[in-house]
Parts: C-alpha cells; sequence; structure tokens
C-alpha cells in the first residue's frame, strides 16, 4: 500500500548537479538562493564566449562557454548545438551526479495558493524518488503522494510501480505555448494551479518542457540529447521536444516512468513571438512526420542499455526521417557522436547500465 | 486554436436523463435540486419491488423495479444484476436520449476551494461537449478549457481532438478505494481538489468508477453494460470496472476520447470493508488475468458499430477469459444479450450508428 507515511525529502546534495543555459548574469539565483545554493551548478555559457557571466555569491559552480566544449570534446563537439539553449545538454554528459535539474534562466519561484513559495527542486526529488505507474492509469494521480493511493480496480500486481525517470514539471504566468498560440493569444497566461503529479501512461507521447525538468542522469542521461539546433540548423525551439520523444520511447522499451505535473515555477518572460516563429516552422511542419515517427517506433530485444536504444534510433531516424530532410541524415549522426563523446566522457557506466529491458529497475 | 471564448454551458435539459440505482429513498436529491431538477430521473430500484421509494417533490421522473425489468425484458432480462447497483444499466436501455449523467445516492454536492458549491452536472457537460485528446499528451491538460492551449510541441493536425464518449468525475471525502486498502487505511479521506480535466490516452486502461460518470449514449451507451454482479454471481463492485474496461478498448477503437478529473462529488460514506471483501476477493484475482486480456484486445475493421465491437468482444471474453473461470463464459453470454435486448428497446439506433472506425466523427 502505498502513501502510507511521508518521509522528510532527501535534498539529494551530493548527488544532484543544477544545469542552467545562459548568455547572461545569473541574477535570477538570487531568488532561489534559499533553495538551490547548497547545490552544484554547471552553467553552460552559449553564445560569444569571451562575455563574462556574474554568478551571484556563495553558488558553488563550474562554468563551461564554447571554448571549453570545443576543448573537451574535440570534433566531436560538433554535436553540441550553439546559439541556442540545447547546449545545455553539455551539461548532462559532464556532470558526475546521479541526478540532473534543468532550469532555464527566466524561470523565478513561483507561489503556490495558499501564497507560500514552491521549493520547485524539492519536489522533483520526491516525485524522482517515488514509483511511477506507466502501465494502467490512476484516477486519483500519483498514488504514492501522501493522502493518496491506488483506486479500487487497480491491479495489485503493478502497485510496486517502476522506476522513474523523468520529473517534467510546469509554468505558471507565461505558459510554453509555440509561436502561433503566442501570436493569437498574446495575453493568455496560465493562473490555474493544478495540485497534481501524475505518469504519461507508456506508449503516449507527450511535449517535454526543458524549462523545469529533473531526470535520473544514470537511468536515462545518454537519451537526454537536445539535438542540433539554432546556429547552422534550420530549426530551433525543438530541442527538449526531441529530447522528449527519444526518452519517452526509450522509458517505455526500458520499462521506466515519466511524471508530468508539480513542481511549478513563474516563467517571467514570453520569448518574441516573431523570432519564435522563424526558429519553429520547419519544426511544426516536421512534427507531422516526426510525431507518428516515434508513435510507431519499437526497439529490439537487444537494446538492453540507454546507450544501444538510442544508437538503434539514430539509425532508424536516418532511414525513416532522412527522407523528410536531409536535416535529419545529419541529425542522426549527430546522436550517434553524442554517444561517443558521452562514453568517452564517462567510460564506466556504460557497462554498468546494463539491463534487461522492460521493467526492470537498476541493478548496480 | 482552443479555448478562444467560453460559451455559456447549455444544460441539455432535454438531452440528458440521470440514471440512479437505489434501495431506499432518494432524500439525497434535496441537497441537488437547484442542479438536477429540470433533468429527468430514471430511477432503478435494486433489491425487494414491494419496498416504495420516496422521491422529494417536484422532480420529473420514472421508476424501474425488478418486475418492471422482468416484465419489459422478458427472458433477457437475465442479463440485469439484482442486489448490485450494477442494476443500473437497465436505466441507460429504456432511456431515449442523447446523454446519461449516472451518480450514486450517497453522493453529495462538493465545494470547491474557495467554499463554493460544485455544479457537477455542468462540469461533465462541458467535458463531454468539448473534443477529447487522446493521441498525444498535452501537459496543461484538457486544452480546450478557458485558459489553457495546446503547448509547444503539440501536432497541430491533432489539435481539432476526438469526439468524448465519457466524462469520469471523482470524489472528495471517502475516496473509491477496495477493500483491502480500505481496511488498512480506514481513516484516509480524499481532501486534494485537482483542478484539472485530462484525456485517458489511447492504449491506456483505467479504473472506471460508476458513482459520478456521465456518457453520449448515442455514441458509446450499448458498451456501457455493468455485467453480471451480486445475487446469485461470484463477485460484485467490479460492475463499473468491467463497463470501463469494455468501454475504453471500444473507444481507443472507434476514436473517442475519454476525460477524467472534475468534477468532484462529495462522496458522504464508506461502505463495509468486510462485505466489499467478500464481494471482491474473486474479482481482485481475476482483474490479474482481465487487465492483461483488455490490454491486449484489437477489434477487427469490420467491428464499426458499437455493438459489433461488443459482440466480437463478447467472443474473445468467451474465448480468452472462459478459461480462467466459467463466470466468464456466463458473462460472455450476457453480453450478447445485452445487446440483443439493447437493439430491441432501441431498434432505430443499430443502423444509424454505423461509423468508420478510428477518428472519424459520427454522422448522423
Amino acid at each position: 500500500m502505498a502513501g502510507h507515511s511521508a518521509p522528510a525529502t532527501p535534498i539529494l546534495k551530493d548527488e544532484l548537479d543544477i544545469v542552467i543555459p545562459t548568455i547572461r548574469n545569473l541574477d535570477f539565483l538570487e531568488m532561489w538562493r534559499p533553495y538551490l545554493q547548497p547545490y552544484h551548478l554547471i552553467i553552460v555559457q552559449d553564445g560569444d564566449p569571451s562575455k563574462v557571466i556574474d554568478v551571484p555569491e556563495g553558488f558553488d559552480y563550474e562554468l563551461y562557454n564554447r571554448n571549453d566544449i570545443n576543448r573537451i570534446l574535440g570534433p566531436k563537439a560538433s554535436c553540441i548545438s550553439f546559439k541556442d539553449s540545447a547546449c545545455r545538454c553539455f551539461g548532462y554528459m559532464v556532470s558526475k551526479k546521479k541526478y540532473i535539474f534543468t532550469i532555464d534562466d527566466d524561470c523565478f519561484v513561483a507561489k503556490d495558493p495558499s501564497g507560500k513559495e514552491i521549493n520547485a527542486l524539492e519536489q522533483h526529488i520526491k516525485n524522482i524518488l517515488s514509483p511511477s505507474t506507466p502501465f494502467f492509469f490512476n484516477t486519483l494521480y500519483d498514488p504514492y503522494r501522501a493522502g493518496a493511493d491506488f483506486v479500487r480496480g487497480y491491479p495489485f500486481s503493478l502497485r510496486e510501480g517502476a522506476p522513474t525517470a523523468v520529473s517534467h514539471g510546469l509554468w505558471l504566468n507565461i505558459p510554453d505555448y509555440d509561436a502561433p498560440t503566442q501570436l493569437v493569444k498574446p495575453l493568455e497566461r496560465n493562473t490555474r494551479y493544478v495540485d497534481a503529479v501524475l505518469t504519461i501512461p507508456k506508449g503516449t507521447l507527450f511535449p517535454m518542457c526543458g524549462m523545469n525538468l529533473t531526470f535520473n542522469r544514470d537511468l536515462i542521461g545518454p537519451a537526454m540529447y537536445f539535438g542540433l539546433m539554432g546556429d547552422g540548423q534550420p530549426i530551433g525551439r525543438y530541442d527538449d521536444m526531441w529530447a522528449g520523444w527519444c526518452t519517452k520511447v526509450i522509458c517505455d522499451h526500458m520499462g521506466w516512468g515519466i511524471k508530468t505535473g508539480l513542481p511549478y515555477i513563474w516563467h517571467s518572460k514570453a520569448s518574441n513571438p516573431f523570432v519564435n516563429l522563424k526558429k519553429e516552422y520547419n519544426g511544426i511542419y516536421w512534427q507531422e512526420e516526426i510525431i507518428p515517427f516515434f508513435q510507431s517506433a519499437t526497439l529490439s530485444k537487444e537494446c538492453n542499455t540507454v546507450q544501444k536504444c538510442y544508437i538503434e534510433l539514430s539509425k532508424q531516424v536516418k532511414a525513416k526521417l532522412g527522407k523528410v530532410d536531409p536535416y535529419f541524415t545529419k541529425l542522426a549522426d549527430a546522436m550517434v557522436t553524442w554517444i561517443e563523446a558521452w562514453d568517452e566522457l564517462n567510460p564506466s557506466e556504460n557497462a554498468a547500465t546494463e539491463l534487461p529491458p522492460n521493467g526492470a529497475a537498476p541493478k548496480k
């Protein structure tokens, strides 16, 4: 039976890195100080590497600019995007921690309906440390939350749940809309606080936003590649979507869960919809082919590590989406480069994460 | 783009029947008077037919007891359960309306967090009149609600949505737990008001509770059979679950959506967990076989009406679940009897609901 006691949430201080992509001074961290200062930050500086980024006093961090990325990865740096927040995934690669929390620098601390500040990371940790329920829907949402449980008719054999790989948080104020929706509804604000966490069911894709995201890097890290976006690429603002589609297909294959809902952050500023439209228009068109591709993608039994899954997926991307646009052939190659670079920087992991697919918990 | 304007909700006075199964006087309707009095009630009296059921003044109703059911259906009355709230589905069959709202007689008007009474039926009507999104998950939940929309990365080709067949409402106070969970957590109350409506994705089963439920009878009525429960049967309290599993498989096949979440009702009284355990124990055991059966059930292209889907499903129940227990052979036969009885009482419908399966809207 779930939810019997609600133990104090561990803060995972030595097991979690915070990854922040940015082009500017990180003043936004001031508001987060009470919640995030205990953690180590990995700052991925995008754009002009000669620019100096100010980080508020007292935060423990390492910072990588484009020169660092080129130096560390050599020719493989080609898989890391430039002039797009997709560059954040470099931070996932250089981290050595079990968990990653990534947040955008225009996201502030939100308040719950009682006016209390929301400790977003604490809620992410609750989400990621409790199991998911991808195989059957629970109508009272996350059965592992205090005050909730599995409802009548929920099979007992599924009540242990599955390991949680990802916790996807949401946004109050500026919703994460595409450019056409931004243009049509410039004044819409998200004011609805939905007090729920739920598992996205197996077999269902979702639009993963990178603004407020936590994942178990040991489990799913190598799938969290944010693609080729921005400078020199025909597309932007689909970095997190790409990572989300790949991650969901691989989690479904491995038997792991993805949760969405709480925690909320306060998203302060809508990006320019005209600029966004230019970045997005290929993605808006291509996603009509990409999504059916991912909906029907299956991975073979031999894919028993995330790396193997990801390489297999890259082959399918090349074979099937390569016909849509030559960009996808380049992206498929970059997916392979990403895995090579990941394994180079994380040499011990490749062997360690061999798991029987479908529902098995990691053995470490 | 969804949610641009929020038109006044039609009350569907002439298009909706309220079905209430009961064994007692319907005093609970007093609290519902402001919300439900405009509608016609179909009361299905369970148990001793000689007992007189009081209905509060001013409500418009028809009442059927066991003698009525036997008289109207003749030998086919065998498919309607006795001494179990499963008898409610007789009310669905005799209704001539497009929509059904069914509610238990221990459910009262709930309040939202601001203290305002919740007009449950109004919310059900909003849910059922707006489309569903079964093919891709929207992280801001129902995109058709005021103040919400589809988020970045949601395919534009799917933004029209699918017809909504079912609106599944939830319960504050006494949660809908099975007997083992009731026994372990006798004091647990549901106090969390989750301000969300969402579509259960295609391919995902859920535990459908019959306590607070609305459906489009023209679309899905013949699948809303609550099975053989109670008197003379080896199982109880799985009537709504059975209907939910069959309905979900058929909605998935036909391309229709099922929503869950708002509205809440106030569930006043936990039923006796010891009695429940006796009713449920076979179901708790059998559901471990039933759910994989429904998860893998597929219907052929020829199944282009709900009736045809349901007959096809009954054959699969007999062939596959008949091995689990002879009860399922009897249930499969009752499923056929139910459809025969439905078509007899609703002679014009059988032809009218022929639809191309998978995603097509009804043509009437």
